[in-house]
């Protein structure tokens, strides 16, 4: 931790391929390259940190493909930090068929069918074989709204999990003499505190992570639905819970808006789909708020898509090309579009990070909450 | 020209936005952007020219648009030089319910059906309006095999289209009075030679299109199926019929083999979209030959796709990575592909460029034969 402003922090992240500035946004790569993204083009709009999804990629490629390749950084041609997920989230969200068993989660491949089986044990494994930097526990992710005994019940699985998660990791870590291939040997591992909008169950599941002690603590289980309200208050009432001196990340979160309220709060690290997302779907993040490039008054409007921007778009093309590039299919669109949403997010964490050293980050939380209302967001 | 080695000729193109050396390979834009390349991509590949399609810009966005935003150049961002084709090519390709009249040729557009026609006139005007550096004349494309007989007719067609083309050239440029707007002023327009593979056709039509006269002079309606040894020899007899000092454009072609081959027959301009195309399906053109990329034996070659290439895509990734960019359906991978084969079909352009200047293109055109077999490539 280098400076405080309210509950915002800002600090640095140190990973063995190298540090990372906090709070950060992380894009998301989920099947090993975020999409329409080069290496070159996550580090022109200045990408710290990026996330690859576990679930995805033990299906294709396979972790021990990727781990005979060298392991992730090798595989994907990028040398800065890695995050993978557990591969839970997806396994929730994609597969089919699934049964949650105390012993892990068995399921339907969304690819071809095939029977898996997800542990807490496998899925440190699969972590281990593809060496991302940070590495997170398995955790039960029941669908919401659910019933608060239901959800007791998952908190309390996600924490006999995360112990598991935990034992398997010390073991692998250092000097395995298991037949898992460590690509990573500085691989760290972070727990996750679940309860939905339960201050009690999140308070339980706080306690639980933290007696088992991991290297960062991330808050899982939000963004699902709920209103923003209610996500701004769980982050509340959950952050301050966690070791002030461990990175804090809020998964799967959010619009600009939900990245400096959740910063405010006391958040350190981000990822989300939706600047990559809604670029494919022609909607860009700018300094005056949101705008569909395909948007018909658009079409003869030669200025850049935000006019205060440095990105590599808005140097060089104008809102009625992105248009024209939208309507044609053209995948180069998809790929202006993306760098960008990309540098937009980068550009406000940078700006949140100087306003917490600058001592100014209420009024710069107040300017994005203005532009940005959720409630026009698409994710 | 600067050099000459056999028939083959090295020069220099000067056009209102810089000069191209030839012999160059043009990469297709077709709706204002080459598939999958922003702008800096194309120059890091060294694109110096490219070729816009005027049959999809006049549908979407409209070639009035384009000129009230200040022409193709402004619009897709792009100042190196780029030539527009006719129109005539695209319209007996993809558009249904052709009408071929002495006027011109009506047909339904294939993005919504809407009745169109396009004349040696209309064709010249929208050029205008797009401001390319080098305009085509409108000619009439018959499917191919025709009987003599039919073939006679069409080309004797093109030439009256080519006159026509010419006069509404001339009275635009420059100083024009009507009402289409001149975005380009230097533009130049290029004749088509016509005939298919008839040696008696294609003098009688490279009589009529010299005696128009143009800036430069195209052979059209090849590599249209008929055999690479039929086309070798079509251009070996038309390329010598034309103006020394003009330059000799080969409209659709082809295989690396094929650019070498036909600049020893006297060729100065390409264009294709197979380096483009056979990108996105994963076909790479490499210094030992066509690889595809979603063969199961890249499924762990860590090596770049083509060992000696310095293009980003060889010197950033593996046939693993991009094996699974393809068969993840990531469109990064399209990018990265179509990198990687525009850098090869413009270094090997360079290289005859070197060859012609050294004395050495003969054996440089062996060497590229001996590797690139037409038959083993799927346009």
């Amino acid at each position: 931790m280098t400076h405080r402003d309210g509950q915002a922090r800002r600090g640095v992240l140190t990973t063995p391929h190298g540090s990372v500035e906090t709070p950060v946004f992380m894009p998301v790569g989920t099947q090993g390259a975020v999409k329409a993204m080069t290496a070159r083009d996550l580090e022109d709009v200045g990408a710290m940190i990026i996330l690859g999804n576990t679930y995805h990629l033990s299906l294709r490629p396979g972790a021990e493909l990727i781990a005979r390749l060298g392991g992730i950084h090798e595989f994907a041609s990028w040398q800065r930090p890695i995050l993978t997920d557990s591969g839970g989230y997806q396994v929730f969200s994609l597969a089919s068929r699934r049964q949650v068993r105390e012993d892990g989660v068995r399921f339907q491949s969304h690819l071809d069918g095939a029977a898996c089986e997800l542990t807490p044990e496998s899925s440190v494994d699969i972590q281990a074989r593809l060496g991302s930097d940070i590495a997170m526990v398995l955790d039960d992710c029941p669908a919401l709204p659910a019933a608060e005994a239901l959800l007791a019940e998952s908190v309390a699985l996600s924490a006999r999990w995360a112990a598991r998660c935990r034992a398997r990791f010390l073991a692998l870590h250092p000097g395995s003499t298991s037949d898992v291939t460590i690509t990573n040997p500085g691989q760290v591992q972070f727990g996750i505190v679940q309860g939905g909008i339960s201050p009690d169950l999140r308070r339980r599941s706080a306690d639980a992570t933290m007696q088992i002690g991991f290297e960062g603590y991330a808050i899982g289980g939000l963004s699902v639905g709920e209103d923003p309200e209610q996500m701004y208050r769980t982050v509340e009432m959950t952050a301050p819970l966690l070791p002030a001196e461990s990175p804090r990340y809020l998964m799967g979160v959010g619009t600009p808006a939900d990245l400096a309220e959740c910063v405010a709060r006391g958040i350190d690290m981000f990822d989300c789909v939706m600047p990559t997302r809604n670029a494919r779907n022609g909607q860009l993040f700018t300094s005056e708020g949101l705008l569909n490039v395909k948007n018909a008054r658009f079409a003869e409007d030669d200025r850049p898509p935000d006019l205060v921007c440095g990105c590599y778009t808005c140097r060089t093309y104008s809102r009625a090309y992105l248009r024209h590039l939208f309507l044609s299919g053209e995948i180069v669109g998809s790929t202006l579009n993306t760098l960008h949403n990309l540098y937009f997010y980068l550009d406000t964490m940078r700006g949140i990070r100087d306003a917490i050293a600058f001592g100014t980050f209420e009024k710069f939380r107040q300017d994005l909450s203005r532009i940005f209302s959720r409630r026009s967001l698409t994710p």
